[in-house]
């Protein structure tokens, strides 16, 4: 039996213990869908960045760059932070770089766990299917905004760690696992109307970007899973 | 109109602005509880201290000790943290000081919050009165586990919460208090079964401790709204 967590906010994470784990990092709106429909339409890899700085750095060397702050692009990026921008034409074998508003610091994450891998409802049944395979102990991160609690993360950890437990090769002892699991069996048959709860949503829609909502709340649109490796984010296998 | 927030945890007290608000401090099991018990039995004024060390000190000086880490009581201290230890024959009239292991940092919390005043489901139906008849934002500071999300924390802050925004004069744009909310209202009718949901519960029962759990989640013993006054606690008013 291995045992499943979530983590609510980037700013818990020194909380808990990833060692040996894996860490599924999860932004439903957007980072990690925008990731998965990068990689879905075939970008060979993503270079993740916390700071404008480092993103502007890759800028001036001729990288590719996506970068939003507060929802909205960076003047110096090529790309904003919808996903319906990284079609397979644009994105297909290239090189891509990285950085949202909370965007994980990607060192301090993969520092310590067994391996990061990338999460979101696009690739939920992929997610589960590899972790059930590792017999290895999950720490679902959920990105939050700036340090707080999102509640589309927490539905989509719960969606997941609900997943693993029933799969009967789980267990947890984690209040958030539970809470998040109760939160997605409450949503999930109501998402049309559910959404309006999360301040995410109004957010977006107040800088007219929330045409990607229900995109990011669809399940199972490609079977990529994105993997953190040697600083890199790139398809597992 | 004023709003509510929720604060799933003290580690994630510096992302919210307290300032010109009422901070609630919630927790449950057992601080928040004891408190509320302490003062419905008469003490006089509760000196919160933080570290083990200042505890100590102030037992050296002769003061009355409550003092756990872990659920358990200190060598050194005149009580653990059962409420059921303050009768009014122990407290009536007395000064304790009182140290626990996620024992908020009173003066960080009360530093920039316009009123910090302390919450359980004991005085629920006085907090709830008092809050409303301010006119004030609101932020509800669950203290969580050694900085990790609680269950049962969350529940009475979505109890609050709620109230709050039945009432009319409360509205919110937080997450927290949005999921609070809709895990209060799964668990509300059904809290003999979901109580063995909470971590906090198969810790202290390991302990021999969980005989406190039914009176923790005891609605409206008392009508005593406990605050944070120069750094004391002591009765509203």
């Amino acid at each position: 039996m291995n045992t499943v967590e979530v983590c609510f906010s980037t700013e818990l994470f020194k909380v808990y213990d990833p060692k040996g784990k894996i860490v599924v990092v999860v932004d439903v709106l957007r980072a990690t869908s925008v990731i998965c429909t990068m990689m879905h339409n075939g970008v060979k890899e993503i270079i993740p960045v916390k700071t404008v700085e480092e993103a502007k750095e890759y800028k001036d060397k001729g990288y590719l760059v996506v970068a939003e702050r507060n929802g909205e692009k960076l003047d110096f990026a090529d790309f904003g932070n919808s996903p319906f921008l990284f079609t397979k034409e644009v994105v297909d074998g290239k090189t891509l770089v990285y950085s949202t508003t909370n965007g994980t610091n990607a060192i301090a994450v993969g520092k310590d766990a067994d391996q990061v891998v990338v999460g979101a409802f696009l690739n939920f049944s992929a997610i589960v299917k590899y972790l059930k395979e590792q017999k290895k102990d999950v720490l679902i991160l959920c990105s939050g905004w700036k340090g707080k609690f999102c509640i589309e993360d927490a539905l989509l950890a719960g969606a997941i760690s609900g997943s693993l437990i029933e799969s009967g090769v789980f267990y947890t002892k984690c209040d958030s696992v539970n809470a998040s699991i109760d939160l997605w069996a409450i949503a999930k048959d109501t998402m049309d109307t559910y959404v309006e709860k999360i301040a995410q949503k109004h957010r977006l829609k107040k800088l007219g970007l929330d045409d990607v909502i229900g995109y990011c709340f669809t399940i199972d649109i490609t079977s990529v899973v994105p993997v953190l490796k040697d600083l890199l984010i790139v398809p597992l296998g």
